[in-house]
């Protein structure tokens, strides 16, 4: 199967398994049913809840066993777009071409939806298969704490209060790490523990997610820089890169494709202890990491 | 130990622990963990984690094993408080005569912070110890349930919904379970569980549970209407009555205090399995039933 078909594949898969767990959308109160798929099925890749069924394979497990963590995973990661697009977080109002949570049931609504997509991610990942090697509880554990006040949550809070200052490159590598690597890595990890990986194999995975969160942050800064540069064109005299910082903003274009090319070959290089079984991880990661920039 | 000497010595036991539970207030984001304990130490009663805890005993179990149920209750009591008072839904300045969250921090930081209470809760849960008859996946999923989008988030759904409506005794019932109830519940039952309770304990426990809940919030409708009663001589001529569904406004005063009556009576009733162990029990719902109305 090349790699369109598995991807395909595995987020329909997704896609069944998390309408699943999810309370039907007429189900009352039916308000909060429906803004909650709204968001969920909103037309998301899918990208973290795949890595873990991947990761689970890559350790020889089954994807059955671990579709309950990735489907957590998508409902924190649907939960914090939710909130973060909040008029008092990011204020924005289109996500993936469609108008955002607030904008169609209203505040309130929104953030109480992201308030239950939170929440289910528990309920859903407490039905994970318990490994002799790794207990439910300690998959619990894992995806709490990266998406706490530690990590997922300590990046938006940072976001926020570094709006419109210079930050530090040491900052925006944590920002970065919070906000993206970390839910990536324990998306990553969650599969090899659902398929009861060895010790040596998940600290391989963890590298690997690392690497690919990082790498994958500043391939998206690149982009994101370009693209700005091309719409300064329209909206000149906008001081828009002073708004939020960036790898290019603070490093310079050139260093921070050295910095994805060097997180790249990481990524790849982690996964060779896997050998053969790692062959969707690296079709993925090549998949992620080599967008034009 | 009289009752005083009791409630006193498990708030600190649970003030304690959760301050064990939680990050440092000087830990980076320094913001979003100042913010975390401003809300969950603001003088709360403790109710629900010490229900938790007198569940336990009253088991034979141990205060220990119930701790981390009950400070897991106790941060999505808090959460949903400081997402509650947000502009956006019931819009509160005040709670507990202090400044709400979003006053002090600011609304972003506000959500985010409900938000990592929530997520915590699960963190801590995770913690608890794994009995014979009750693992620790199962009491997360309970708790998940009852905070989720058909019990605590529903309810808060139904109020932002009905807000100046006048509504059916149904609802109000229902809103009142989603509410107050569902959480209440989960908080004996979790402590329950913790001790390995029989199943016909946990059973008696669930009907003490809701009885108490729902006596509870009858009982605080009735305070609340005998207030607003009083209040409207001074703010005369406002509908404060129309914009919030209570018990007496729908069914009258005589029969809301008819129904505390019996809702009273039922919680005892349910203890009666438990014989002398239910002595703590009893004397917590005497002094949240026993108010004056």
């Amino acid at each position: 199967m090349g790699l369109k078909e598995y991807l395909l594949e595995r987020q329909k898969l997704v896609d069944k398994a998390l309408s699943g767990f999810l309370p039907r959308a007429a189900e009352k109160p039916a308000t909060i049913h429906k803004a909650m798929r709204y968001s969920l099925f909103a037309g998301g890749k899918r990208l973290r809840p795949i890595l873990t069924l991947a990761a689970a394979e890559a350790c020889g497990g089954s994807a059955e066993a671990a579709l309950a963590a990735a489907c957590a995973v998508e409902c924190i990661h649907t939960y914090s777009l939710v909130h973060d697009d909040l008029p008092c977080m990011d204020d924005d109002d289109l996500r993936r071409g469609r108008p955002t949570s607030h904008k169609v049931f209203g505040e309130g609504i929104a953030v109480l939806t992201g308030d239950a997509l939170l929440t289910v991610a528990f309920e859903i990942l407490a039905q994970a298969p318990t490994t002799s090697r790794y207990k439910t509880p300690a998959l619990i554990g894992e995806l709490a704490k990266a998406a706490g006040s530690r990590w997922l949550i300590a990046g938006q809070v940072l976001d926020l209060e570094n709006e419109g200052r210079k930050v530090t490159g040491a900052t925006l590598k944590f920002i970065h790490q919070a906000k993206t690597a970390a839910l990536l890595t324990t998306s990553i990890r969650l599969g090899a523990m659902s398929a009861n990986a060895t010790e040596a194999k998940l600290a391989s995975l963890t590298e690997f997610g690392q690497s690919l969160g990082l790498a994958f942050q500043v391939i998206d800064d690149i982009l994101d820089v370009t693209q700005t540069t091309e719409k300064l064109g329209k909206t000149a005299g906008k001081d828009v890169a002073a708004t939020k910082a960036t790898y290019p903003a603070i490093f310079g274009l050139e260093r921070s494709r050295a910095e994805a090319h060097r997180l790249t070959l990481a990524a790849h290089e982690a996964l060779n202890s896997l050998g053969a079984k790692g062959v969707r991880l690296r079709g993925l990661a090549d998949y992620l990491l080599e967008r034009e920039y």
